[in-house]
């Protein structure tokens, strides 16, 4: 195997850039992009590594968006390989960050060099938007740089973020907009007792069962044709002093929402709060904001890549909003056409990452033909 | 203050016998009765000692029963005296087993002294049933007792537990019976995942709520003349890694039964398994019988204690079977009339312990009465 995407991204997963390291990551992406005119910015925030790259000076700005960080590999010694060592195997390239997002950034960088190689002058500008805080906090990364760009007043138009979004085929799945996440800490009072004297007491497991049982069962929405419905998930819950005849004096929820454009985080908020309330329960909910939804359900940038992912794989690609939140959340605050595309995710996170090495040349033609049919 | 039965009871609060240890305090007890003739047993099973004295060999038998070994002290220096140093302040005796149960210990023996001196030749038999494991697990105590005699087919007909049953006034209440005790550790099964993929999941704690609420609001009977209703309660529930993306494959709910005599123990596991099955949980769930309800509702034994007590006090004692569980449920598997009666209990296993000074020589009179009115 020789292709220079292929190359670049060995070189990228050799670096051990687990977050918030960049391990030079940036500097070879930089360096290569310095090479073929584009002005470079290391923008660093705390222990957080960013790269803002940008080509031309006229609109539209087109983005590519990503992240150098990798999650953690987990037990080395049940990697098939070592995953800061990427082996070619049966036509798939292991390492960790192989497929999220290695094979993306490199495939940003040679799609960026082809075209402007055959567009030296094209109808708008290309910037790289990069972090190495996307699997962390995220607190340092692109919404940094995204408030850096709005102070400024740099504007942007089109945002690619180069998450793996097939799903079962390469090409088959093009993220336009993401569910929003709303994390609730909730805390229930009662009154600590002895079990054998239990009018002494108010069990707060007790109050807070027709509520849970209400929360569980209520229909936040029906989603709409991007978005599923809504869904509310407790992830934990926690009562009781570990004696077995004391009636705990508090119980405690943590639950999460992923909510679709049919709803806002205000909308949910009032909505839980009503069934507390309801229930005539005492308690202290803390509410944490991870992301609200973005859409974007029609415009240049989606019947560009549309066109170009099927030019290249034959098919076309659908539409949706599903998975966990990506850094495209804090993107589309600022950018009106937002969208996500990459390899297959099946083994991200997982033990023996890895990208199939044919959907890797493909994954550069998209985004090359995407340039052209936007800015060439 | 000079009265042999505080002074017994002083003399028995400085043995500092914390569960298991009986710290001579039975070898003090035994040494007593052994001069006004009763025969004496040592019973050692496993760290815990127990003693078993009996005088005469007719029927009826009238047990005194009791524990020498005491809950722990707690912080040392919130106690405004040494808990194992017996203190004299305002009228009250304060240490560790003050009221439960050394003052009772010592009335047992000085009744018992002051009846054999009037009537050395009673009309049955007197015995002491002394245990150093009530406060603990009571596996090795009075359980094991009771089976020596049955072994031997040694019959008990009246036993008098010396626990502390008066509430706001000395004599106020006779503890006629005591509530079960059931308890369940039920683990409920979903199926582990992503927070982000619900539908790939099965969440235990959305699972289980509706069964809670029902089991919350379940009236499982309305208890009769002696016994309140039977109440369920919810000491400890636990759910989730801890992560908040994750849902949890189960959750994990400890609870306790306190029974009447209208419910048993099979037909409230009945009742339990009934809601589980009907809202099609999968669960484990381990049941633990920690004692059965037991009633004396009329009786010799009760007369008489009613009467002394009156006699002593002026006001006639309440009957009633409320609180926590008691070594008498051991006792009525074997003997017809079981009561329990003692000081005011409002100070036990709390620190600063203590028991009213002019309560003991009274405590004294009343079991003495009650063996006039029995054996007299």
């Amino acid at each position: 195997m020789s292709n220079p995407t292929f190359d670049l991204a060995v070189q990228l997963i050799k670096q051990a850039s687990v977050t918030p390291e960049d391990a030079d990551c940036q500097q070879i992406m930089a360096h290569r992009l310095e090479k073929i005119g584009f002005h470079i910015e290391h923008l660093r925030f705390e222990d957080v590594d960013n790269l803002w790259a940008r080509f031309g000076d006229s609109g539209p700005v087109l983005v590519f968006a990503g992240h150098t960080d990798v999650v953690p590999t987990g037990p080395v010694d049940r990697w098939h390989s070592d995953p800061f060592m990427p082996e070619l195997r049966d036509g798939y390239l292991y390492g960790r960050g192989a497929a999220d997002m290695k094979a993306s950034l490199a495939a940003f960088i040679t799609a960026t060099e082809d075209f402007l190689a055959q567009h030296p002058a094209p109808r708008g500008s290309i910037a790289f938007l990069i972090t190495s805080d996307e699997e962390g906090p995220a607190r340092n990364g692109t919404v940094k740089v995204i408030e850096t760009l709005k102070a400024r007043g740099e504007a942007i138009d089109y945002c690619i973020v180069g998450e793996p979004t097939s799903a079962e085929r390469f090409g088959d799945t093009i993220k336009n907009g993401r569910r929003g996440s709303l994390s609730g800490h909730l805390i229930i009072h009662g009154v600590q007792g002895h079990i054998a004297y239990p009018h002494l007491a108010k069990n707060p497991i007790h109050l807070m069962a027709p509520a849970l049982a209400e929360l569980a069962g209520t229909e936040w929405d029906r989603g709409n044709a991007y978005f599923p419905p809504t869904t509310w998930q407790v992830s934990n819950i926690h009562g009781g002093t570990g004696a077995t005849n004391v009636i705990p004096g508090t119980a405690e929820l943590m639950f999460n929402f992923r909510f679709s454009t049919e709803n806002t985080a205000e909308t949910l908020k009032e909505k839980v709060h009503a069934i507390l309330d309801a229930h005539g329960l005492e308690y202290e909910l803390d509410w944490t904001l991870n992301g609200e939804p973005f859409l974007t359900d029609h415009g240049a940038l989606i019947d560009a890549l549309r066109s170009a992912v099927e030019d290249v794989v034959g098919q076309a690609p659908q539409l949706n909003t599903t998975g966990g939140t990506s850094d495209g959340r804090f993107i589309a605050k600022y950018c009106p056409e937002v969208v996500e595309f990459g390899p297959i995710n099946k083994t991200i996170h997982k033990l023996n990452e890895c990208v199939a090495v044919e959907d890797i040349p493909k994954l550069s033609a998209i985004y090359r033909r995407t340039l052209e049919r936007l800015l060439g």
